[in-house]
């Protein structure tokens, strides 16, 4: 029987544009001594915020003048982009919020966060030599619950769905609606190992390796559900 | 630095109606010696079909004639009904699946899957000492996303809802939209730590003793949004 486990590494600084982030995870792990190294098979799961923070993926909310498509886009997803506005730092500055201040800046999703995740799982790589999945994360809102659970926004070397719709189980039964959401779920394990007050962008969970692949894979828009086959909408 | 684990329990028997779940379980954990101990905060979770089977929460599907509203609410929520139609053994009998077989059986969810949770943990109290918190999980599709992850459908001993909104994080931010739905992201924890075809309904986790409550709770109904306050409808 493997057992699951997440970790969550504490004592990584403030993310700042330009940040070499996967350097800045691999000094924390290097830090913890051999306890803390990285092994093949392990996922490193981040908060996405980590990484547009070091990508510059920030908007000055002074510039943004939503267009009517816009607010229409935000009411349909509206819990989604709720999850992302959380607190707002600028490059080194904190702010009060959003709409309070002229300079406030708001973190948005980093711009193709599969290529970041491949690009994380390549530079840890080079600088721990271990063969990792990574995760880039955020909150989500879900249909008829409230609360939120994270999700992957993106993926590397992490296959993110395990389908066993019509294979058999261990009885030789048919199992019918077996899909399970394996980045997501991952996601989810990372978000509730944190401690929400305390700053830990990055998880590293081990007892995956099933699931981790040596391609990099399709990333997590394969989890994304093309709106004609959506049942909810 | 807290770490989360999950570990699945190897060797539970099948489980047929009028059994006392919790000393199956209990069984179990006894026969892998002091490790296997259950711990007081550690959290019992188990896949809903173990529960209704106790139970005997089956259908007889050549008994179900489904009414034009039955119909019409199995295509509004035929993800999550999809999801509990997997395999279907019947009190000690496999049957190739329903519709093939007129005494075909359904597992369907127990009556009131928080009082199962309560039960149980009183009963686990009993038998092992331990003041866990227990959750009785089942799959779930998502809206806009292709798999699925597990959620609560019972809880007891367990916040089900971490409630961070208005709350400030470590530097004094206000954290604005951090609601996370702990028992969800419990349930998709076992799940991911589940082998799919290994028949291990039980999962323990530990390190999540910060959410494990003295009193039962308010359960997991606690996680269901009100229809008028759905964005997604």
């Amino acid at each position: 029987v493997v057992t699951l486990s997440a970790r969550p590494l504490s004592g990584l600084p403030e993310v700042r544009a330009g940040d070499d982030l996967a350097a800045l995870i691999a000094a924390v792990l290097a830090a913890d001594g051999p306890s803390g190294q990285l092994r093949d098979g392990e996922v490193v799961a981040i908060a996405h915020k980590a990484v547009s923070k070091a990508e510059g993926a920030v908007v000055a909310l002074a510039e943004v003048r939503p267009s009517a498509q816009a607010r229409e886009l935000a009411s349909q997803t509206s819990a989604a982009l709720t999850a992302t506005a959380g607190s707002s730092p600028s490059a080194g500055r904190t702010v009060d919020g959003p709409g309070k201040d002229p300079r406030a800046v708001q973190v948005v999703l980093p711009a193709d966060p599969d290529a970041s995740a491949r690009r994380l799982r390549a530079r840890l790589r080079e600088l721990t030599g271990a063969r990792v999945g990574v995760l880039v994360t955020d909150s989500f809102g879900r249909a008829w619950r409230h609360g939120q659970c994270d999700v992957a926004v993106g993926c590397a070397g992490l296959a993110p769905l395990d389908d066993w719709r019509g294979r058999t189980d261990a009885a030789g039964r048919e199992l019918r609606a077996t899909w399970l959401a394996v980045a997501d779920a991952a996601a989810a394990t990372a978000d509730l190992a944190r401690a929400k007050d305390s700053h830990e962008p990055v998880v590293v969970l081990a007892g995956l390796e099933r699931f981790v692949t040596v391609d990099d894979g399709p990333g997590a828009k394969a989890l994304l559900r093309p709106t004609e086959e959506d049942l909810f909408r």
